[in-house]
């Protein structure tokens, strides 16, 4: 923070009204700044790749100071200049406590992610685009180390599939219809295990009817179609199978997993949701 | 407005900046409020039924004045008490004028219209939803009577379809994909012409690949099922059958249509417009 | 629900996919509907009010059933006839469990709600729009009887305010930063207990630095200028003052408040939030 | 689309529906995709920095032919490589139309442009973030060749500013009421001009009762409290200003200009617009 010293010096001389006392006895869960957008680059397995982030960053606050100081939360992401990934989040919300004064804090940003795929009969490749979202939590420990915070870490991916329906299917003498679903996974994992975008994605498409691509040809189209029809899904089913794979999987901690089908039926949508922690 | 007076009396003693002389030599096109929300009664075909609109309200500022004044607009909404239609906002609009001494001015509202209608097999009754827009632009003539007040009506609508793809169903040896879409249709009419929500309407169910319902039954989903997979539709054939159906209608003197697919295929849509005066 | 049993005697015909069991034991929390926009009346201080709800009901489902029936959800809601209040809801997600053969469920809807409010110095009438949410959980008992479901009732309110900032007035020779604020409570209540939507309101508006309206003359704009610049607040402080009024409800069982200020002097917002149980 | 040839050939044993005759005599005017997120790098003042554009590509289609080859604006955005600007839009353009077989054809894509400023005291130094439209519109000439093709070139901006009522002003005793504002101009170029993000955005900036920075000390703020006392606008002056300033600019063609202000004391805009064309 060297580069904004002289104006510290300046404001030492002007009241610093949030550091004064507070008398109302309520402490803070939390406070902070959101819907900040910042340049960022990805780790992503088809190598660093732009985005832009969105990101809410807050700190606890105890019942006896009155406000937080906004503008270190600015500061601080503003001095990162490496590729953001989980890592990255991780040390920025350690170094976040004590700049902040704090004892607890988190930090989350959203952005997109990009997954080059191959189409599954021309092999024509295109990028797909993931809503993600990392949130990390930070927690001073007794001592005032950075080494004693403990930091909890969760990964939040929306995956666009398609979806075609079981009951239509069966009551038809033929077609059956089907639309895009948003399958949303949430998990929470041991800061230091290696879970990639990459690896929660798939998750979710290999349980869909199909998965999605940027660019089909018309073999693909026919093999998607054919495939669609031939894996029909329930809104239930969905959540299920998705909760079912990443259940097994010994890097996720706890899950959510959420399923939205905009029904091409209706104008509405159907949707199904499981929890669960090991 | 006799409900207002008191204040506007005590508003004298204060200096009434808006009105002042503008130097600028600048006219605006529009100037006034937007996202106001209001609670109406729509008259539909099902009766009347319950609505809140999200109005956008502004008057044309010659290059001498320095601004408008705001509240007029929110005045003159709040007074109206009876259910509102297309009738309605054209008299709102010629009473616009006067009351903010205004030669041109334009009263815009977007909402959900309903309609019920009975699934195709089973006849079971629900509502579906549209978001309707009606504007009405009003500009005065020579005389400054009211009558002498041109209005242009227009009206909006945003119906949501099914879509099945054409060369899915051609190149595939079962299924087809298919999605929800939307078809936009906006539409000037003469102020005196009677064209319901409902006709409009009814130009997009009846030209898409399916029309949807907020509630079928099994044999309702057999036939949309079917019936769908029997009028393959590209977002082309949408908008061009639609603009074909309206291109007719003699209470239409100029149209515009766009349909936008959500393709279950990719995470993308697929669009296309088509606009024609008479 | 006798106006579809000719469908339901039809269906019987069909295979009933959503029943057959399930064997991947895994029970799912919620699954239902989502984004089902129904017209409502609504019981106001100000009379009976047209509004559009936007519904997400739910239930959770054994973990060997395959999936439930979503046309009963639409189908419940349908039939509701009179003006829909938190009563009213209360009864629907009783209504639903033996309706959807259910233990759990959960009905939530989001509406415009209005207030009439009387400018502050002009008593100019107007129209103040609130963002509102209710949500009743039902959870049956060990008895199979409706009055041994219990029911959970959540009040949520988006109240716009205005805040001012503290450290702006105190170190500026003149003037202050201030902004559109969201004040958002949300509450659980006894489902007997009368809480009304207006109640709620009054508790972020009383304790920000000025309430809006939708209309003010020259003289009640002078007075919310000055009285903002009386009473200026921090982000902090609002969830504060908030929390500890909605602290000392009898009637409110346990609160979350959350402030975000949508910063004129920045691009993103502030935000804090306090949850209580008491 | 070398990488692309072996699905193309296997795509001529399939049907090509698209390529059919079209009976309805009803040109398409623009038909293609829309949302479609690509990663960006953008030349910028501040040098070259991450983005991400969601794309609309659309093409004419004559009366005779059934529809568009979809897949190929995919395959087109897909393969650039470079850091993309105004000029990059411009040739991509002139290669879309022999691609699509088109006469006349449209790119346009919007992102987040990020501003490096210096705070107005202190000088520290942070990011702002600007919503950056460009749009690309290409016609054929006469000749079939590439370079009789003409392109027109629009650039459009949403600046966030503070705005101060003058009217709230010069009635109070003390404070004025102030909030966060939009501004968005959209300027028709000439496409061999060179117009950055970064002089249009200062044209909003320059004459708003105050620009944003992502990072304030509370010098600063300071500063900016009392510039926009200082400088009190209305949402007309606003519009006024700045179409003054962008009509006296040579590489503007035409432009339009609007402002929205999310008033503080209500909870709608206030909102105006000016369009000039030279």
């Amino acid at each position: 923070m060297n580069d904004i010293n002289p104006s510290f010096l300046q404001s030492q001389a002007m009241p610093d009204v949030q550091s004064a006392h507070d008398e109302r006895a309520l402490p803070i869960e939390q406070v902070g700044i959101r819907g900040l957008r910042h340049p960022l680059t990805i780790r992503t397995r088809s190598g660093i790749l732009p985005a832009v982030g969105n990101f809410e960053m807050d700190v606890a606050l105890p019942a006896h100071v009155k406000g937080t100081h906004m503008s270190r939360f600015i500061a601080l992401l503003q001095k990162q200049e490496e590729a953001i990934d989980s890592a990255s989040v991780v040390s920025m919300v350690r170094e976040m406590l004590p700049l902040l004064n704090a004892k607890e804090g988190r930090i989350q940003f959203t952005y997109t992610h990009f997954v080059k795929k191959a189409a599954p009969v021309s092999g024509v490749e295109s990028l797909m685009d993931y809503e993600v979202t990392w949130t990390a939590k930070a927690k001073q420990g007794v001592q005032d180390a950075q080494d004693a915070i403990d930091v909890e870490l969760n990964l939040r991916a929306v995956v666009p599939v398609m979806s075609l329906c079981p009951c239509s299917k069966e009551i038809s003498e033929y077609g059956a219809h089907n639309q895009r679903s948003h399958i949303t996974m949430s998990v929470s994992l041991d800061p230091r295990t290696k879970m990639t975008v990459e690896d929660l994605v798939a998750a979710a498409e290999s349980q869909a009817s199909s998965e999605l691509w940027g660019l089909l040809k018309r073999p693909d189209e026919k093999w998607v179609t054919e495939h669609a029809y031939d894996n029909p899904k329930f809104v239930e089913d969905l959540v299920r199978d998705v909760a079912g794979q990443l259940q097994q999987d010994q890097r996720v901690l706890s899950l959510e997993v959420e399923a939205e089908n905009f029904e091409s039926i209706h104008n509405h949508s159907a949707f199904a949701r499981i929890s669960l922690t090991k």
